[in-house]
């Protein structure tokens, strides 16, 4: 299906000792052959070479040596694209990566477009697409469990659920089917109760998938927490202490996008955003409104809000002006600081249902606790292993496939023809084989999938 | 000698599709046995794998799966350090890089410090301290002429020219030492006009070499060229057309540190660093005067001067003004801009032996001619092939030698006893060995050699 042999530098540009080229396709060992230059003298790449194997040598454009490597050849179909691939592990200078892969373009290799070897590697149906797109979220993982739902999908996941739902539902409606053949008998070979069961079981299961998107989400991107309080409740205090706790890991990956006003914590492998809304509000009539707009908008956003509460005021006053009346009470952490100062401070007069917890920033007074509730209040009924939606397309899919089966429960309810249940039943086993890939392969859907990966992946 | 297994990620970290872990020692495959699960059942790569393999299967963590990788194992004295070596190529999430990192730690592997792998190439002799140092620079080189330069000396190339040296002066000082035993007989053995004549050679390939380490310093960091000129003469321009000639790779390489005033452009293959003097003038008296100095500090600090000139005003007033008068005028580019408008202008009222040109920077006319202008300014008598010193310790050393043998030919023409040019040829060779590490391996020294490579080389 694809002829073009692709080649495209695999690893992160910067500061490293290593980088690699690799190259997929029908051409990949006649160019390696043409610019690798074997240690071993009388050694010929393109005819002796094993799979999985790897060869020292040096990489030259005419007499000119590029970089001393080390060459690995892999051949179709055992290969991650499933065609003949070759790699090259070079030094990292920028000028050698540049010069290895312009020499593969100039002796026939084209440069690969983003997630073109694992858009191969599906073509070749090495993988599935659901595990096709767990291969971007692994990639961009940042934390334990964005980390644990991609491995859950790249290692087929939401492949083996889907298979179980669709080899139920498809014997069901072949049945179904089947009847229709001979509705002149009126027989049933399908048993409706049991049927009414299964579809039952489907939307539940359904609901809860469609459902775990919104935590998925939330994981993959991290936890938005907005933090607020009046400027001198101890806001940054206790910032910093979050920000220093022994068991936060500050996240320090290059790339990450870093508002000056979002700081990133890890928390028992989860990770949280802390949208600090401050300085919005100490300053002149107009800009304050704006900063209350601001602040609003950021609690809105949020998963939980944590407000810091200054006990040597009125803290009720201080809730009330920051925390709008609609929001969900379960979802606050009122932070009374300053505990050590002020021990016995009188909270009933804080609304009901909101998380209360006392601490000293400046001490470092319970700190821990309210990282434990944080990760408590995070707590969901999603186990490990569990699958979990992070990806936009899926969710889509599977709430279409939820409504088509509820349209199917309801046709069998209300004792509608089996005809029209039938055709529900297929619509959702339809939209269940574009998840996997086994049904849509248009070029734009899968151009739309794949755009968003790296190059050389 | 070196006993502890090392482990480090070897890729660059930002945006990659596939990252490198990599371990040496002879622990490394112990390790990579309790931590990896090889996709091929009963598969045991700690008593089955051969050397210069590649295998599949998953990085476990008891029961956790951190991710699906490829095994590369290389078995002592065949791999880079000459001790066993294991490679794992990972998907590059940061995550996942940490995770396998860590695993190899506490699997009982150290981190490697900057360099370590190297310096192990070098203690188990599979490349003399001269290669190993180029191994930095070689992945620090940005363009085509400091690559070819690190390149050479990777391939052995001052080694190779040290070793021609050592045997010459090692033949004639030992006949020279032989005579001192027959000293009561009056012997020579050392034909002296031929050892005169070697030493005479050998001063000749020293003092060139030693000279081209100002070039090869240049060429390493970049050749600096100042521009100056009035506000209004064009500069701004001039630099724009430069750096957007087709002929001007324009570097972008992430990592090069990048002065807001400089700007770095490749021509021929050589890297040239534009210091623009902008601005630092058209201010305040008293920051006038400290415009200026910081003007003639960067043509002091520069290997070149461009000086752009605009013929609507006086332009030896503007020459004057701006160039120090002792400057070496060949070094100096007059550039006599807006030549499109001021076809006509008398160029003898510049100092005599400066280059001159005239360009329209706007209508990009002789932007060419101006780049192989500073292109053969810069051309200097050194071949491809031929060695260039770009390594301070490789300068000192160098020069050390140089004086040793200049006094041993002193020694010589003035008759002095052969016990004396001994003395200085054998300082001369115990310096040579200090190049190639066949002498010094003292931790000091070659902790300062490796303490600037990245760590994972």
């Amino acid at each position: 299906m694809e002829n073009s042999t692709i080649s495209a530098i695999c690893t992160a540009q910067g500061n490293g000792a290593i980088a690699i080229i690799r190259m997929s396709g029908s051409k990949a060992l006649q160019i390696i052959s043409e610019i690798f230059s074997p240690l071993k003298s009388g050694f010929d790449i393109l005819h002796d070479s094993e799979a999985n194997h790897v060869y020292n040598g040096f990489i030259v454009d005419g007499d000119k040596n590029i970089d001393r490597v080390v060459v690995t050849v892999y051949k179709n179909p055992h290969s991650y694209t499933g065609e003949d691939v070759v790699e090259i592990s070079c030094h990292a200078s920028p000028y050698i990566q540049r010069e290895i892969l312009k020499l593969t373009l100039s002796h026939g290799a084209e440069l690969a477009k983003p997630g073109e070897f694992t858009r191969r590697a599906f073509v070749n149906k090495k993988m599935d697409l659901s595990q096709a797109e767990a291969v971007a979220d692994l990639i961009a993982s940042k934390s334990e469990a964005d980390h644990a739902i991609a491995m859950n999908q790249m290692r087929g996941g939401i492949t083996q659920e889907i298979k179980k739902l669709r080899d139920l539902l498809l014997r069901f409606t072949s049945l179904m089917e089947l009847e229709l053949d001979f509705s002149e008998e009126d027989v049933e070979f399908a048993d409706r109760t049991q049927f009414k069961d299964i579809l039952k079981q489907t939307i539940q299961y359904l609901t809860r998938l469609v459902n775990s998107f919104k935590y998925g989400n939330a994981i993959k991107n991290g936890i938005p927490i907005a933090i607020c309080g009046q400027p001198n409740a101890g806001k940054s205090t206790l910032l910093n202490a979050l920000l220093n706790d022994d068991r936060a890991i500050v996240s320090d990956i290059p790339g990450t996008t870093r508002d000056v006003l979002e700081d990133t914590l890890v928390i028992n492998g989860v990770t949280y955003r802390l949208i600090d809304t401050a300085g919005i509000r100490d300053t002149e009539d107009y800009v304050e409104k704006l900063g209350i707009e601001r602040a609003k908008s950021a609690i809105q956003k949020s998963q939980f809000v944590i407000v810091v509460l200054d006990p040597k005021e009125n803290i009720a006053a201080q809730y009330n002006e920051i925390i709008p009346q609609d929001i969900r009470p379960e979802s606050v952490i009122a932070v009374i600081n300053k505990s050590d100062i002020y021990p016995e401070v009188d909270t009933s007069v804080l609304p009901s249902g909101i998380n209360i917890i006392r601490i000293s920033a400046k001490q470092k007074t319970n700190i821990d606790e309210l990282l434990n509730l944080i990760s408590d209040l995070n707590s969901s009924d999603y186990n490990p292993g569990d699958v979990i939606l992070t990806n936009i397309r899926h969710y889509q899919i599977f709430s279409d496939a939820l409504v088509s089966i509820q349209r199917a429960e309801d046709a069998l309810n209300s004792g509608l023809s089996g005809e029209f249940v039938s055709q529900d039943i297929r619509e959702a086993l339809r939209l269940f084989a574009e998840i996997t890939g086994d049904e849509i392969t248009t070029d734009e859907v899968l151009g739309n999938i794949f755009k968003n990966f790296c190059i050389g992946k």
